[in-house]
C-alpha cells in the first residue's frame, strides 16, 4: 500500500504545475470537508435506519458511494506537519502510522464491500441497506477513539 | 492556489513513509471512487427536486457536504502519467490544466456557498435545497464536456 502511495505521490510532486489541481485551502481544509461528508452521510443513514427518515435505494446509494470516496481520498491529507493548526487529529496518526494505516484499509474494506453489494441502484430496501451499512458505521467509534482528540 | 497543492504533494512525499495512507489502488481508482459519490448523490439530489423521493434536510446535508468533499479531493488525483488506462479522464486535463483548475475552483464555490447556506441541519426545505444545489448541479456538464471522453 505504501508503495502505491509513493508512485502516487511522488508523481504529482513531479508534474505538478501541469497537472495538481485543489479547492483552495490547505490539507487540514480538505480532510475536514471529506469528514464532514462523512459526518453527513452518517446522519442521513442513521435517520434512516432508525426510521425517522423514508429509505429511498438512491440515498442508501449516496451514502455508500460517499462513504468509499472518503475511505478512498482521506488518507492522502495528512502530510507530516499537518498535525499543528485548528485540527482534531490525534498524534498517533503520525506516530502510529501503521495503525492509522490499517484503520483506513479497514473503512474502506467495509466501503467497497457495500458498494460491490450496491448494484446500479443502491440496496432495494431497508434491510439490505443495513447489512452493508453497518459494518462501515463499525469503523467510526474506533477510529475516533484511537486517531481523533476531543476539543 | 498551485503553491498551495505543491507545498501539500511535496510535504507528503517528504514525510510519506510515515504520515500519507490511502486505501489499495492508484489515482485513477481514487478519483473514480469520488467522481462515484458524485454521481450518486446527484442522483439523489436530482430525485429529490423532481419529487420522486421526498426532501429531508439530512439528505440535502448529505449531499451537499459529498459534493464539497469531492470538490476539496478531486484535483488531487490527476498526476502526470494518470492519462493512460481505464479512465474517461480527458487530455485536456493535463494539456489545459489551468481550465480544469478554473473549472473545479468553480465546482469548489458552489458546494462552499451551499456549505455555508445549510446550517447544522441541512437545508430546511426543498426550496433552500434547490437554492443551493442547482449551482452544484450547474457544473457537472460543462466540466464533463470540457475533461471527460465518452468510451
Amino acid at each position: 500500500m505504501r508503495k502505491q502511495v509513493l508512485t502516487l505521490v511522488l508523481a504529482g510532486a513531479a508534474g505538478l504545475a501541469a497537472t495538481s489541481v485543489i479547492a483552495a485551502g490547505g490539507p487540514i481544509e480538505h480532510r475536514k470537508a471529506i469528514m464532514q461528508s462523512v459526518g453527513a452521510s452518517a446522519g442521513l443513514a442513521g435517520g434512516m435506519m432508525k426510521g425517522e427518515i423514508a429509505y429511498s435505494p438512491a440515498a442508501g446509494k449516496a451514502v455508500i458511494a460517499s462513504m468509499n470516496a472518503a475511505a478512498h481520498s482521506f488518507g492522502a491529507f495528512f502530510p507530516e506537519g499537518s498535525d499543528a493548526g485548528d485540527t482534531t487529529a490525534a498524534p498517533a496518526i503520525w506516530s502510529d502510522a501503521a495503525g492509522f494505516e490499517a484503520a483506513l484499509a479497514k473503512f474502506a474494506e467495509a466501503t467497497g464491500a457495500a458498494m460491490a453489494a450496491s448494484g446500479k441502484d443502491g440496496p432495494a430496501d431497508l434491510d439490505a441497506f443495513k447489512a452493508v451499512a453497518g459494518p462501515i458505521m463499525g469503523n467510526c467509534k474506533s477510529c475516533h477513539e484511537a486517531f481523533r482528540v476531543k476539543k
